[in-house]
């Protein structure tokens, strides 16, 4: 009797091909997750209507918690983001879980599976946007940022297509909605800190842990991507230097509106003689820019470029509807390249085999707000005044509201143009002085824009 | 002896596959077709470096009145545009000729030799864009619009791709660059229209006849450009209600002042309960809105839609350097899928086999400005309340000037708000009256952006 081999079976998995259906995987499904979904829904005949055709929905979705299950509109819904991202009837995973850990995860397993990855994940992006680019490259398969910086605002479309051909010299903005959201309460009600973070944690926009955004690292991970983009070259989250918005308080509000000013968190990437120069922090704006008319959770970014001039974006920074609007003008573009069975370009500058760029102090002689709070006694403007002279550092005003009590007096002092460096070694020697109670408050002033 | 047989010498044009290199035809050697090749020519490095090796160069560029010549950079310049358009070494054209009749053989005879065309001809794409793009989904070939409105804002890639998910409302706003100056000179320095003008062709921004600008028709191109993509349909220029600016005056801004309101041309295009109401004409706007903080030849376009909400896009609305920047950012586009010999994908929304807009009024009521200009004696404002009163239109304030002369008088009234219908009722019969020396102007006013 002839031997009978083991026979291995092999489970030939035919992979659909996606013609004019084109089959999108959520994994996450809070705010954008759902967001995009029903946008999705909602707007299904249009979008084969402006795509000549192309039907795309949501076969597969990830939640947590829940049992195996599908909708009345046929989406499966599962607890396994792997059932997700191996699943056969899957061509494009929309990354919607946020955080970075299993995100990676999620993506990376994505990737391997040859499908595209649309995130609106920035924290992802900052951190592993390279490796992760690197890996798609590698499988050719595209990825999708533009939800990541801007909610709606296709900033990311605008830097990596439309500024194609310009040398951009710099893109700076409001990239983050919520410290704009208690920045504007802050001046419009005469709030204190601590008042308006509520409020924005009321109204749905800061998370019980407001850290990220209050801090900074948000709009750092945000500026991060923009001046990749930008600079076409990679840099490290940590040589960025961030300050958020604890320190600002409602007097700061009072003494800007003496200057005709308000203040904003910015986030900011420019070239300079030195280099290229990245940070986010508060400013002190001019009343009548347009940096002054960004009020509550929107968000605005400026990009100039040397031809094109200095331009403008502005709208909603967040929540479901614009986020989602994002999500899928990148799901709409990438659906277009596999109806026609064509390989996607990814190919972002910044991402894909990038340089490293070394960053610069800001160059740039601006003028500087300075704030100090002090348990007041005779002889301390002199002293102030001689530790900025120390400097050469010409002083343009100080101002001082009236009737404050002296064992807490704020007051302001504000400088002639000189670059960062210089103000800060004057700033460093009036904190060692005995009187000072909190350290200086520091803010750059810019007139324009 | 075996007869031989006329043999038909077929000379096989071996067109040179683009590969890494994409290869630049310029038709029109002005301002932006001599600005697209100087951007070209300076960023060549950088493009190469975005675009991971792709290198695009212009070989040959056609001007009038000149012998034919090579460049020290190798660019063949010729006089006859047919030797571009049928060129072996040209892969895409850019028609930079202006106007239309001559324009239009151009980008028909480019598609039908088999190139893409990228234009910056607001004119040609509002009149013959339709004709265009059949030509060239027939061809298979590509036509890149983005120079067309808003100078280097990237408007058209906005519109297609980044809100392709989202149901538009509402696109609005300046898009010439040229009314805008003269409207911001006027606001400025209190200058009457004719000496604002003379400054714009001064300044190089007004042509010699200086019609198409100030009397709205570039701006009913453009928008009527915005209301295709926006609406994803076609619809006739004839049907498009346009006022200029020839009939702002002086006066008017010191009126708008006393209301906090300044005046900007707008077009706008929006949806409302009977259809799609597209127009072009002077707008009352609030002296704090977005809108009035556009001065010079800035362009700033809103873009509302159903999920994303409301964005602005702001920047420089002409000149070679924003122009040509958004030329290139076509061709690099072009050029990505040449090099990966991709068919490049057209299908814009609104110019791909589009259905027929039928065009509505505006319906939304709002506050109107009416300024009237007449002979004074007793009688007239009562004569006029009466004609505003029939139709049942509430009159919200009257102002007028001290110390204007009895003979020609101008004082304005402010409506309540109604529906334009009803108000250019009310107007008809104003005009009627025998103490009228000019027509009313009206003008919409909004408070909002």
């Amino acid at each position: 009797m002839a031997e009978i081999e083991e026979i291995e079976i092999v489970e030939v998995k035919q992979k659909q091909p996606p013609g004019k259906e084109v089959r999108i995987g959520i994994v996450g499904y809070g705010t954008v997750g759902r967001a995009t979904a029903e946008i999705l829904a909602g707007n299904a005949e249009e979008i084969r209507r402006r795509t000549d055709g192309i039907s795309i929905r949501v076969t597969r979705a990830c939640r947590r918690t829940r049992k195996e299950e599908r909708t009345p509109q046929g989406v499966v819904l599962v607890s396994d983001w792997e059932k997700v991202v191996t699943a056969d009837d899957v061509d494009i995973v929309v990354e919607a879980i946020g955080g970075t850990q299993v995100a990676r995860e999620v993506a990376r397993s994505s990737i391997e599976h040859g499908k595209a990855v649309v995130t609106a994940n920035k924290a992802l992006i900052a951190q592993f946007g390279e490796e992760l680019f690197a890996l798609a490259d590698a499988q050719g398969v595209p990825i999708g940022i533009e939800a990541t910086v801007g909610g709606g605002v296709p900033i990311i479309r605008a830097m990596a297509e439309a500024l194609a051909a310009d040398r951009i010299q710099a893109v700076y903005g409001i990239v983050n909605g919520t410290a704009n959201f208690i920045l504007t309460q802050m001046e419009a009600h005469g709030m204190q800190f601590d008042e308006a973070l509520k409020q924005a944690q009321a109204a749905g926009y800061a998370e019980a842990d407001p850290s990220l955004d209050i801090d900074g690292l948000d709009a750092r991970d945000k500026i991060s991507i923009l001046a990749r983009l930008a600079f076409n070259a990679s840099l490290s989250l940590a040589q960025i230097p961030v300050t958020g918005i604890r320190q600002i308080a409602a007097t700061d509000f009072h003494y800007a509106r003496r200057l005709d000013s308000t203040i904003r968190l910015v986030a900011s990437a420019e070239r300079n003689a030195l280099g290229i120069s990245v940070s986010v922090g508060p400013w002190l704006v001019d009343r009548d820019s347009m940096l002054a008319k960004v009020d509550g959770a929107n968000n605005a970014i400026f990009l100039s470029g040397e031809k094109v001039g200095t331009q403008m974006f502005y709208g909603r920074g967040a929540g479901g509807g614009a986020t989602g609007t994002a999500v899928l003008s990148d799901v709409v573009q990438i659906a277009k390249h596999l109806a026609r069975g064509q390989r996607v370009p990814n190919g972002l500058p910044g991402f894909h085999k990038p340089e490293q760029l070394t960053l610069a102090e800001r160059q740039q002689p601006v003028n500087w707000y300075l704030r100090l709070t002090v348990r007041d006694h005779p002889g301390i403007l002199a002293r102030v005044a001689d530790a900025i002279a120390r400097e050469d550092i010409n002083i343009d005003s100080v101002i001082q509201e009236p009737h404050m009590a002296k064992d807490r007096l704020s007051f302001v002092i504000t400088l002639e143009p000189v670059g960062e460096v210089v103000v800060r070694r004057a700033v460093e020697a009036i904190n060692g002085f005995e009187f000072m109670l909190e350290p200086v408050l520091v803010l750059p002033v810019t007139s324009s824009c």
